[in-house]
């Protein structure tokens, strides 16, 4: 391919508003151009490095004996009702009329097309497991499309599902999913990407991870234990608190006339923020009502955890009605007389000398000690954030780091969510009908792309790992008026393409350093420059895109070099 | 890959209502299932399929210099509304609105969404030619899905776009694309695709064919010369008639009481129905104004080429209204008062003694001589469809054969008509802004698949050809419990395996005569069988799915002679 052919603009500026750096990168090389919030269209680089990646998806789904099938982006609503999420999803889904005015959607996610494609036809536990995959076009309407492709509406997924017979099927299944992703991501040359444990949202199920490229930039934040093998999405990380024994004092009331905030009250009274139980307001979705959290001061409620525990969808309280029995600011546990649910965060246990509010405007209290003070023992329950440095709920340490990530996988245990909801059985050996159990495992391409560039990238452009380079090399010609250059590097060329290498090729009349910056943007692992200068020397120089690698080659030997050298860089990404 | 771990169910039956062959066979093996009206999901064995079809695709496509690139699925209503086809659209294309309420569609196809991508990147004429494609999803809400996949609501498409800076670069352009489509169609195993000269309906443009693959079940009606190389489909086939040299006769009235009919007013008079002009009755769509067309008695209207003249949408007339001036079943050109938009067929020109309706219940007249007895000269246009043993428009022999056909490709001219409404210009050599000219070129693979079965399977199965079968051989072990059955069946696998070649094996306990109708139904092209008889005789059975070869090769060779065969028959298609 010559750049001189190629669609795409490379442009010198772009507007850094999102400070997402693969977007400003992938918008300056010319890789894709917005044709809606969060909807591209992407030039023949994006879509080189697009297949590559889908070429490794489809080997190693194969490799773990998935069959590869495709289920249709748009579908009838009667196939989500029979799972009960054509209610239980909102917005995020697209939902139209069909000219007949028949209500379709479209597929942000495709368990009820798995199930709906193998009920039937899998009524035998002998002709269990299977996995069923596809890489599709997938709309979602994410109410804030952000970073690029980052956060996309549209996009191309690979979705596989398997079904099993017995959790311990799933459980063994699952595992090799997980080893396939870890293959996946590293033949990709993704390098920072771990797996940790995470929330199964709306895809329903218990058990389930997240496979997160470390990033300044994600959106999910991590919980990493650097001693042991913790890691989780801190939506579901454990929060251990070991609080030190202390001492009693008598419960005592004390004016704290314009102090509110936990700040306030802490410099007023002289107290850490770790001696006070800090109220925190929240709202059920559906019906308004306040949910109160107390929670030691120092630490704040991880909200994914409160729903789970709620099991309802809430907001922080966007108002606190006058009749409602809270006093805001002087929020406490103690004689708290609000219609209201309350929840108690274990980061309370043992604690026995806190500062509350006093549910009274002007005041708090001193020396409250739950055990001892409130009428009803409470029941404390895990719904804090945990933080850097924190307990290790496994090793049990106080080293927790706290990084953060882009979900470039998951990986889910379904249960029998769907085969139970859409009815779908199959006569296991003892004669019975049963539901089959399922797992669910999917990879975004082209958030996946992004992330790579995301780690891989300096300040002039994507240094994309050879195995899903546009190109694998880039034959620059610094002189294409001069006879000899340029068939000294058309020959370069063509040996290398009949290597089977695959070359992007600039014969373009511009400055070198223009044309060395469109292939810093275009990212090809490996540069060979031919000009006068190396003709005259009969050498070819050869760099690699991350400078780790700057040489030159005899124009003898230099088409075996640069494709051994391909294939060693190759190679790396694939044992 | 193992039939018993293959999901997708062979059926005995299943219900016969389209007469479309391939629908029929297709869904009795296990190809695809539907999910709603013209929406399907695919079993592995169809998207092996599809997925050989789209890298053929690839190769020809990129053999031409095409750039693969993606557009979206879903695009903003305003990206369609900058080429007016927003509202020239009707409801064949999905319309819906996003979560913030903007209106939103469905790609149906991708022109907007090319000169998007292309915009602002291709800015100088020496960027010129240059072609993108993009293989993606795409729906049309027909209102009729038919068929199986021959007519479907979702489909996977091949859809190019090239882009010139003059008329002549893009006719040399569309040649080359017209030659990489027979390419497609050979290499697929197709047999009897034709190119025919077609209307441009909604693409705009003047100049395009239709790739036809011959079939009753086809939905086109495709005019053919056996004797030139004329081929038109019907819609614009020019029809035309060489009326002989005929005697003038008086204009005469004569009553006709109850004959309203040609088949009754001719059996009445004693006239053949090529002596009479018939009057077909249309309305606008927009208006309900009356278009009346006349024509030799023996002919009958081609919609397509009526509409095309008077650029208007048209229907037949669905209510005469009393006071229209048009008395049904008496209409004549002499003495006409109506309200109506008058068309005279080519097909009279030159006659001298027609029967015509005298616009008066219960009366004919004969002797009619447009020429002589029309107060204006009547201008002829030819709206008439040509008919089996008509004169063909290029050799003039009357010998024209009339055939149904699938469309399974199409290539377009375009014309500026997509550049100059949304604006796009790059600057020529000449140093003015100029519209580049586009041609369009789409295959559609699910349809694709499915005229080929239609024209390559037997009563029992498809008959894929070999480039695009979903594996290449079929192994069939018809006595998995012996040992040596077993490990002879098994190492034949995995030679062949070992050889590159694709194999699906049989290893279930089922009877032969089982075994053998769902290997009918996979339709893998060669298929070897082996049993305890071929077991002792040291040989396994070799036959084709075509039944154009049986045979035995000794076990010591047979991978080796397999392989080889499977060579051939590949060969034969790609050259």
């Amino acid at each position: 391919m010559k750049v001189r052919n190629l669609l795409g603009e490379r442009l010198k500026d772009v507007s850094d508003e999102s400070g997402v750096k693969s977007q400003i990168l992938m918008t300056k090389g010319g890789y894709m151009k917005p044709v809606g919030s969060g909807i591209y269209s992407f030039y023949m680089p994006t879509q080189r490095i697009s297949r590559k990646i889908q070429k490794i998806l489809r080997e190693e789904m194969d490799a773990i004996d998935g069959q590869e099938v495709l289920f249709p982006v748009v579908m009838p609503a009667s196939l989500w009702q029979s799972s009960g999420r054509y209610t239980s999803i909102g917005s995020e889904m697209a939902r139209w009329n069909d000219r007949s005015g028949n209500p379709m959607v479209l597929g942000m996610t495709h368990e009820e097309a798995a199930v709906h494609l193998a009920d039937h036809t899998a009524k035998s536990h002998a002709q269990y497991p299977f996995m069923i995959y596809q890489i599709q076009t997938k709309f979602r309407d994410e109410p804030r499309a952000r970073g690029g492709l980052i956060r996309v509406r549209e996009f191309t997924m690979k979705d596989a599902y398997s079904f099993h017979t017995s959790q311990a099927d799933l459980e063994a299944y699952y595992d090799k999913a997980y080893v396939a992703y870890e293959r996946i991501f590293r033949r990709a040359g993704a390098k920072n990407v771990i797996a940790v444990k995470s929330d199964s949202g709306m895809m329903g199920g218990k058990i389930s991870h997240e496979f997160m490229l470390l990033a300044d930039i994600g959106e999910d934040t991590l919980v990493i234990c650097p001693e042991c093998d913790y890691r989780a999405n801190m939506e579901v990380a454990d929060c251990i608190i070991n609080n030190p024994d202390e001492a009693e004092s008598p419960l005592t009331k004390v004016a704290t006339p314009t102090q509110k905030t936990i700040e306030e009250v802490c410099a007023f009274l002289g107290r850490k923020h770790d001696s006070t139980a800090k109220a925190v307001v929240y709202q059920e979705n559906d019906t308004d009502k306040y949910v109160i959290v107390f929670l030691r001061g120092d630490l704040e409620v991880n909200e994914t955890k409160l729903r789970n525990y709620l099991k309802k969808e809430i907001h922080p309280a966007t108002e606190i009605l006058p009749d409602s029995g809270i006093v805001a600011g002087f929020i406490g546990a103690y004689n708290l007389k609000a219609n209201a649910t309350i929840v108690y965060d274990k980061s309370l246990v043992g604690k026995k000398d806190l500062v509350i509010g006093a549910n009274e405007v002007g005041y708090h209290y001193v020396g409250f000690n739950p055990e001892r003070d409130l009428e009803t023992k409470p029941e404390y329950v895990d719904v804090a954030k945990t933080a850097e440095g924190g307990i290790c709920p496994v090793c049990g340490k106080p080293v927790l780091n706290i990084r953060r990530g882009i979900e470039v996988g998951n990986i889910f245990q379904l249960g029998d969510k769907y085969t139970k909801s859409m009815g779908m059985t199959y006569l296991d050996a003892d004669n019975t009908e049963k539901y089959p159990i399922m797992g669910c495992y999917g990879i975004g391409v082209g958030r996946l792309i992004a992330s790579i560039c995301e780690e891989s990238h300096d300040d002039y452009g994507p240094i994309w790992p050879m195995s899903i380079a546009p190109w694998q090399v880039e034959v620059c010609n610094l002189r294409v008026t001069d006879e000899k250059v340029k068939a000294t590097a058309e020959k370069l060329v063509s040996d290398l393409e009949s290597k089977g290498v695959e070359v992007l090729y600039d014969d373009r009349e511009v400055r070198p350093g223009f044309m060395f910056a469109d292939a810093d943007l275009f990212g090809i692992p490996v540069r060979a420059v031919v000009s006068q200068k190396t003709c005259e020397r009969g050498v070819v120089e050869v760099s690699t895109r991350d400078k780790t690698l700057k040489t030159e080659f005899s124009l003898q030997t230099a088409s075996e070099e640069i494709a051994s050298l391909v294939k060693k860089m190759l190679d790396e990404l694939n044992n």
